[in-house]
């Protein structure tokens, strides 16, 4: 009866418009960089962080990037899908999307979040088109001669601001020497640690990553930093460590001080439930993480704020979609964060400088990151104020640095880490360690 | 206590990136084109519709167009934001919308809405920004080589479908000659009239504008249309003409006979009472018409579909936002049309295109206008079984016709018609004719 629009979807004949945008190769290189034992509601941080690098190489010897998860089930997604992709045009996003769609036909669905087992909820497709859609921009961008942010409406922002995102850590990797930053176990390490971040990076905003020790413990935290620093907006996560009730008494106990809480407790269910007694927002990044979510979040008051993700959003057009619902439905819109190399800072970057309602600082893992070691010539990015400046070349703005992609490649080849497992690796150093999610 | 980003909202130095974007001039042209005697639930078209063309020029001399409505506070709206986009830069489209904004600070947002009283809830900064974004993007296409489509995240089908909209009518303007589609003022004439425009254009889809005659006598016109059209799916549209009750009594009488039933009733609670009980969706462009209304319409399972319509939905990219909020919360879209010229017809052809969710034939009042009569040069906007090719040249793809302009804004002067008034129209004919919604 209906008149089916969709299926009278044809393949278009483009041919008398592209110039150089069709793709003849798609290279997917894993990679490993070092980063530090960050305590989480899951375990700690391994010795290497691992990414995938997307270059995405047309014919007119133009390529693209795009950057996303290691762990080898989204690897080997990644390898699939790229498979499909000879022949497409970077213009034809819709296209891009079919392809990979296809090449996902016979996946089950299985691991590859790339988030050691917080977030599982994201959709697959998703996941793996993301990386390449922001490579096709990257091409869009630097074929028409305009960044991405114009390619996704244009700035608001000339810079876009991110937060200082401090972890409980131990001094070192266990069998290693201390790190730079050295061990923070407690409130006093905190508030050293948020001080050396504020005076390198100029952060306005704080963000504590919880869920590691019992909730009183992390709320004198966060009253240590509101002491040290008291105009800066203050964020807890402690990635769902936490029941309904114990949610609600850091929620009343914390009143006044936290900008947002993020992800107190598991499920829209509960996060709702908290919600209707706390008095801030609540923010997610783990019950709301695919567009099927927000329905059941709206209608039931659950957050306050979203914490999008291109990465599993499904690029930066999708979230300018989730963004656009926000809106809409008046929830205010944050930004998630990884551990990540300077493709997805740069793509990050332009995402946010082109979202008019984005409310809030965003987060980034940067600071934890060998600074000589990345993927992307140096120089392009970097913080002033607590801020990036919005790169105003063509594409996403940076440049690969094969000599840089090839040796954290090697050491990918190396370091024998093939999927993130914090919680495996904190049972490595403490057998009777048990993920769980609420734990308090 | 919030990181407030959105006050760090700064000009942007475009300096190293503006080749040719920047605006030097707009016009802003008033058109009238000659219009059949279409009834409605308000009353009757008159002689002539009107629009404005809106002329973006810029300092490459490239030139965009936009087009909208002609209402004369719309057109006033229009020229004070004209005024303030000198020196904008076309692919800053959030700028575009700041300087409308504020073109708009001491408006009184009352009147200009184009559409005869029937609908008023649209946004003004929404409406007036519309050509503009539309005409910048127009731009934006050229500069760099693109349809349009391909600035909308790309096409996914190479032609885009549109149904046959029926009118009931009157033979010719009172005191004039009879048109060639003579009048239509039953059951008979209606699938006479279906006959002819699905020959000459060949639509797969047919609309009847009701509210004009007693809901039985539309039931039988839409069961003769069944019968002569077994295959073709079928929508009414009364414009709110009916209480409630009647809305539920035409809906479960024409049970499996219409594809949706769009506006039977006022106000989101009138139309969510009548969603409860009859077995169709419902469809609206009446009580859904700004991002305002959308959660109270999804709260109350209000509308199935929603008909967007870039003229009063801010453009073509926030109206890709409406596309992301209906696929979210699993509503489906389709497209409003009013009387309109080659710039609107290409718009929404582009914009339909780059609708993944797009699930209906549009509408477009395209058939009613006299090929003689348009702005555009033409040739490029061709109806070929019920749809039209989307262009693929850079830009809308459609060039200004300047002879054609002239002839309809001499027209326009001389018309005498300012603001359409239907209503008012009829009551020259029939004084005792009242306006009343719902009516039946």
């Amino acid at each position: 009866m209906t008149t089916d629009v969709r299926t009278t979807d044809v393949q278009l004949d483009r041919s008398t418009r592209t110039e150089g945008g069709r793709v003849v190769r798609v290279e997917i290189t894993p990679v490993a960089f070092r980063d530090p034992p960050l305590l989480n509601a899951v375990g700690v941080h391994e010795p290497f962080a691992l990414r995938s690098v997307v270059e995405l190489v047309t014919e007119s010897g133009t390529y693209g990037l795009g950057e996303s998860y290691g762990d080898l089930p989204h690897l080997q997604r990644l390898q699939r899908a790229a498979a499909e992709l000879a022949g497409a045009d970077v213009f034809d996003l819709p296209e891009l999307r079919r392809r990979v769609v296809a090449s996902l036909a016979a996946d089950d669905g299985r691991g590859g979040h790339g988030m050691s087992g917080m977030v599982t909820g994201s959709a697959t497709v998703d996941r793996v088109l993301s990386p390449f859609e922001v490579a096709a921009l990257d091409v869009q961008g630097k074929l028409v001669g305009r960044p991405v942010s114009d390619l996704l409406g244009g700035a608001v922002r000339a810079a876009v601001p991110f937060s200082a995102y401090l972890f409980y850590k131990w001094a070192g990797h266990p069998g290693m020497p201390a790190d730079s930053w050295g061990a923070a176990l407690d409130a006093g390490a905190l508030v050293d640690q948020a001080r050396r971040m504020v005076d390198e990076f100029g952060f306005t905003a704080i963000k504590l990553k919880g869920g590691v020790f019992p909730p009183e413990e992390e709320i004198a935290a966060i009253e240590a930093l509101r002491a040290a620093f008291p105009d800066h907006p203050l964020r807890l996560d402690p990635n769902a460590a936490w029941t309904v009730d114990t949610s609600i008494a850091v929620g009343r106990a914390l009143d006044g001080v936290l900008e947002y809480l993020e992800d107190p407790t598991p499920t829209i269910e509960g996060m709702a439930a908290v919600a209707r007694e706390v008095p801030m927002p609540l923010a997610t990044n783990m019950c709301v993480v695919a567009f099927d979510h927000l329905p059941p979040a709206v209608r039931q008051g659950a957050v306050q704020v979203v914490l999008s993700d291109h990465h599993f959003w499904g690029g930066l057009r999708r979230s300018q979609g989730l963004a656009a619902v926000c809106d809409t439905f008046g929830m205010g819109l944050s930004m998630h964060s990884n551990s990540h190399l300077g493709i997805s800072l740069a793509a990050m970057t332009h995402l946010a400088a082109a979202t008019p309602n984005l409310d809030y600082a965003c987060d980034t893992h940067w600071p934890w990151k060998d600074p000589a070691e990345d993927v992307v010539v140096p120089g392009v990015l970097r913080f002033q104020d607590g801020a990036v400046a919005v790169p105003t070349t063509p594409g996403l703005g940076v440049e690969l640095d094969r000599d840089g992609l090839a040796r954290l490649h090697e050491q990918y080849l190396t370091c024998g880490l093939r999927q993130r497992d914090d919680t495996g690796y904190m049972q490595r150093v403490d057998p009777s360690y048990e993920a769980r999610s609420p734990r308090w």
